[in-house]
This record gives structure tokens, sequence and C-alpha cells, in this order.
């Protein structure tokens, strides 16, 4: 018999979204992203990899959805994006903070594995770090491979 | 002069996270995972798509590397792993569970896009949706079509 299990992979990651029109705002006319499906008042879809997806969910739908009764803010999760300078990590987040992002941690080095990173909050709180890492890369397939 | 932005892409993906002992109990040991890294009371490193990491970091060193004082929970945040049957829903569902996880929703329609989903919490309190999409798919170059 085949065992039955949880294949490694996630397919879309949604964040509760206090405030879907500054998600939009910033997302799509801040950072020119481009949704991959867009329903006002409920959800913002962004692919975000190849075969993931990043929703942004209005925060009482999402409760609604997994059956509690207040509203979640969101705490405890990060995304990172990489880039292959430092200048690049300043621009981008400077970029971020044009848009319409909060800083949390200015452009420099960081505790853990050599990396230097800025980390910028979203207007709904999500934290973003943008990070050069140098022991970081993905090959042709996909595969990340961290030193 | 070439406009710097925010590339539509995410590398890493990361949550606090209370017990890494009980995360990796779940993920390696109850679900046959793979680490990239595993770094003993930091940081536990998942592939989960190509180019992308899931992090479970510990929720005291999250803390410390965001500035903030308080060890965070995770809030407000869902990640979902679609599979192409109601019947492999409740199979997947049933094997997170074996494995550890408790039931949030058990197996049923859901309210939004025609999806049949459960929803089950990690033991540090992540909800994982395992959810059949019919208007759903990924394309052979890693494009999600939504219908």
């Amino acid at each position: 018999m085949r065992r039955v299990q949880l294949d490694q992979q996630i397919h879309f990651l949604t964040f509760a979204t206090a405030d879907l029109d500054a998600a939009r705002q910033f997302y799509v006319n801040g950072l020119a992203w481009q949704p991959l499906m867009d329903v006002e008042n409920e959800i913002i879809f962004f692919q975000i990899a190849p075969g993931v997806v990043l929703g942004f969910f209005e925060a009482g739908k999402f409760a609604e959805d997994i059956g509690v009764a207040d509203a979640p803010s969101i705490s405890g999760a990060t995304v990172a994006h990489n880039v292959d300078s430092r200048d690049a990590v300043r621009a981008v987040a400077d970029a971020m903070v044009a848009a319409g992002a909060s800083v949390l941690k200015p452009p420099q080095p960081g505790a853990f594995g050599g990396i230097f990173h800025a980390q910028v909050r979203d207007p709904n709180g999500l934290i973003w770090e943008i990070a050069h890492n140098p022991g970081w890369h993905v090959e042709a397939d996909g595969t990340v491979v961290l030193a």
C-alpha cells in the first residue's frame, strides 16, 4: 500500500489583510506587480514563484474561513526576497518605502549566515526582508542551495 | 535610468516557532520531509517549491532578528497544499493528524472558489489548508492558472 503523505510543497501562502485597498495600492500601483486574480473586498492573488501564489485575504473573510471570531493581524511571519548585492538591498528597500512600506530595520549586516539585509513592513504589517545572501543560490532546475 | 523595484518573487517564508523540536518531529519524522538545513535551537529550512524555502525559526531568535521584545506566535497566515481529489484531501489531512497536527476544519466544501478542503494546525500553530481546487492548475513552466 502506498503511504499517503504531505508532499514537500506549498501552493498558496495567504495573509489576513486589514486593508485590501492599501494592499492593492502598495503591490499593484506602488510595486507594479501583476495580480493573478483580484476580487474587490475579498482577495488579491499574485504568483510569486513557479507554482506558488501569495494571497492577501480580507481579514474578516480570513477569520470566517478558519472559523475564528476576530479578524487576525499578521504575526510571527516574514517573507524574504534575495538580491545580488548590498546596493540592491538598499535600492529595493528604498523602492518599497517609496511605494508605502515603513522601515523596520535599515540596510545592515544580519546576525545570521553572513547576510546583508533590510526589513520593511507593508501597509498591512507583513514584514519583508530584502537580503543579499552570498551563501544562497538557486540552480537551473529550481533547487535551492544554502552554503 | 532603470527603475529599481521589487521583483514579483518570494524566496524565503519564515515562521516564528515556539517549539523547534516539535516542528522537526512533525515535518521530518512525521511527514518524512527532507531539511535543506537544520540548526538545532535555531532554524530548520525546507525547500517547498522551485527556488522557495520555508523556515521555522526559533521564536526568541525570530523576535531578536526583527527587533521586538516578545517571542511572537503565528497569526493571520495560512499555507495551502493542493491535491487532485476529495479523497486525497481526506487522506492527506489524516496523514497530517497522524503526524501530530490538530483538526481545525474537517474535510468539507469551502466557501470560496468551488474548493473542497480541510484545515489542520501544525504543533506550533501554523494553519495548513489541504484543498482540492478544480479551478487551479500549474502549467509546465510553473505558471499558475486560476479559473
